[in-house]
């Protein structure tokens, strides 16, 4: 076991640092997030630090870097109080990537990257239409992080679009089943194999496996 | 594809709700937080939150809920200002999962769950001996989320113990090769199969897939 301490890892090169503490964190969450600004020039994004904050009510949270060059998400977020989180799949996992590119703000993601913008009734911010798992946000909170002057955006849903076969019985969304993929350090993607469902763990109790419909 | 609105999310019973809501993020990091308290007691929880905040200074976050079972989590790191994060991996995915059971402040989650401390030089926390992957952090902020009284905890990561041979040329940790697992939902453990790492976008260049190593 490698033991890397506070002396090297200042020591290392800004690349290699941040390849490294990228990949600490385990796997991450790999989400799309579309916008809009007030001339109706859509954007799209690609975010790994997309985080659940809870249920009721339905709240989830990302980081963003205010110098990167996801900053026309957040102004567009800041002018409309609504954006969209698209999770990536399989059929789109390169297409998202793409979405990383210091694009001009006058250029669309979308186009770019051969996306397909998606609207529903009466919303302006647009949806990505391949994506299988996808929902609507109202901005409630944008909180400075002061220990490194990012930002944490955090958004109530207020609609959700899935494929119906995805949601089982007691809730729990396949998202396997929807070729979901996942992230690790800044660059590499995953898809994913169920190893199992656990059943709510209590103290004197053993675990048991559920089935996918959360079923003993 | 099914349309949740807001009026159906709100009128679904809580468990079902709390299932789907979780599910929405995407592909989440499973990580065990290691802390002790002043009578040196140690202390293990799960936690599926760990986001990655940046490389320098190199911080990760996570959330808490004050009024969950994770309360000694935070008692502890309040008290001490130190903490672990592991790495969940294929061999300890069940036992990681037990920690999540309303063990008593005077029982221990690694006797309970057969999990096994390990300390470093100098160092009171306990690490897992049996991750892979796993930091020391200290405690650097805690903020609160007004949004519905949760905790954002960031601290900073000192020192790092790792598997040599996942520690690629270009700092990129191959934590697949650790069997590091992801969760979906509440309580769906997977693990991954990569598809690639994928070159650093620009603008009017075509992506191509990178080594393991990140090379061409």
């Amino acid at each position: 076991m490698q033991h890397i301490n506070n002396h090297t890892l200042n020591a290392y090169p800004a690349r290699y640092r941040v390849q490294l503490i990228n990949s600490l964190s385990g796997f991450k969450s790999a989400n799309l997030i579309g916008t809009i600004d007030k001339q109706q020039q859509t954007n799209l994004a690609i975010f790994s630090s997309v985080v659940h904050l809870g249920a009721s009510p339905a709240l989830v949270g990302f980081i963003m870097r205010p110098d990167s060059v996801e900053r026309h998400t957040l102004e567009n977020i800041q002018i409309t109080e609504q954006y969209t989180i698209n999770q990536v799949n399989q059929d789109i996992w390169q297409a998202a990537h793409q979405t990383s590119a210091r694009y001009l703000k006058e250029e669309c993601e979308f186009q770019k990257t051969g996306l397909t913008r998606e609207f529903i009734e009466g919303v302006k911010v647009p949806f990505v239409k391949e994506s299988q798992l996808k929902y609507l946000l109202t901005l409630q909170d944008i909180m400075p992080i002061k220990a490194n002057n990012t930002l944490f955006v955090i958004g109530e849903i207020t609609d959700i679009l899935c494929q119906e076969h995805a949601i089982k019985d007691d809730g729990y969304i396949d998202i396997e089943s929807l070729n979901t993929v996942s992230l690790s350090g800044l660059d590499c993607y995953h898809s994913t194999q169920r190893l199992s469902r656990l059943s709510y763990a209590k103290p004197e109790s053993t675990l048991y496996p559920l089935s996918i419909d959360g079923e003993k």
